[in-house]
């Protein structure tokens, strides 16, 4: 796997300022359990609130741990001055969401200037055995200034 | 637009069981605003307790609503044994999520007996004013019995 | 369906000269049927050279003439000094490429200063009958200059 | 990496019997380098016949070497009298697929009785270098009997 060295030394303080502003996190109980350049690990407890109707975690739920874990880790290798917004995401879900805590372990694929692409795994944590349970591939877009409020 | 002839004549209310029997869907405030067979309308309110960093909707919350408008629009097709899965879903954020309330419409492109595919569009509504903001393809999956609630 | 304002009156040649660059398209006997601002058709007669095991057209033979059609309906809304990337796509295979000739409608859902979203749709012709057999989402970039080749 | 136990212990075979009924792949002039039960390893040569308007391969002709990688890495775990269906695939191009010849390497990432899910990588390789251009995740069915020829 490659490894990437961050335009902004600071990246570990700003990943971290900007998931605390993501209220969706809190609300879920999404937690940032490991963080590097290019790289990010969450976690997210079983919550009944958030389920489908066999009692799962919803598949769009699963999906929104597994874009912001795209999306920090490619903002972790943005410059300092960059927004960072998902264009699009696919997602397969693998098998079902059943578990009492779920991972996501989002990683940078291709950095780019002005378009970064990643992936993430999702496991599914059940008394003591991980298993993959969805997968997604993300394409994000860096902008700076108000651009990346408006767009 | 195709018309389709459902399998079910009861699809109406085995789709709005199902659909309440989605927790998540109570918790995030989606109602179901209008369905026929092989389509299907839901409304979502605005809720800070949803957005990203910049006080929109997380991005994974609208696929929440557009999953589950493709999942019940390809459900109301299928015989009145079937559970209905999602194989994989892809999104394309065109807009950010930004508005007092969020419609989704959602249809079925290609029924099958196994496989069925929906496309959903997400709708941003401010002060009036209707927007595309996103949209959705999704690969549905059609099982009977046991294998429904494993899968 | 939204019509577009072409930034650059002269689209038509734009589209036709660069369309005509691609090796792929004449290889493949690929032609223009039609061509607006925002949209455009592609026609593609069966040929047996480009067929998977079962005799039909392969899925990735579709998904070449569904990314032109995807890349021109963008390209002719991007100014005359662009080049067009596609940045991914995803396809949905409704059924199995089976005709004398297949069609492939494109248009843009969204255009943007960098980035365009597009959708195509393509269609088997098989004794007087239109079958819609594949659908295409693309993330197209626009870039200038130099850039436009590297990347 | 998982490691799979192949239903169809001849599946070397069915494999390389399949690819070469594709026509698709000789005219391409794409080739089987590597084959395990759940992986392949596919080469094709440049071929200008086969390019974009920059003189690169067309992402099409990729996702046509991708889609068999995927395809055939997931009906190498399938059961000797099952066909495969590629349901739908999702592509990011990275970088230009220019280059002297390119490798694509499928896996099975989740097998299943009815669906399948692979992915593959594209690498281009230029002056003793190679470089990860492109991506894809697929979908594929199996399907027996007449059902595989129809659907």
């Amino acid at each position: 796997m490659p490894e990437f060295e961050p335009r902004d030394p600071d990246f570990d303080a700003r990943v971290r300022a900007s998931f605390e502003r993501q209220a969706a996190m809190t609300t879920l109980g999404i937690t940032i359990v490991r963080l590097d350049a290019g790289m990010i690990e969450l976690a997210m407890p079983y919550n009944e609130a958030f389920t489908q109707q066999h009692g799962f975690i919803h598949a769009g739920i699963m999906a929104t741990a597994l874009d912001s874990a795209c999306g920090y880790a490619g903002f972790s290798l943005m410059p300092a001055d960059a927004a960072v917004l998902t264009i699009e995401f696919k997602t397969n879900l693998l098998a079902p969401a059943k578990g009492e805590l779920f991972t996501f372990q989002g990683r940078v694929i291709k950095p780019g200037r002005t378009v970064t692409v990643c992936e993430a795994q999702a496991f599914a944590h059940d008394r003591g055995a991980a298993k993959l349970v969805a997968s997604m591939t993300a394409t994000l877009m860096a902008v700076t200034g108000r651009e990346g409020i408006q767009q």
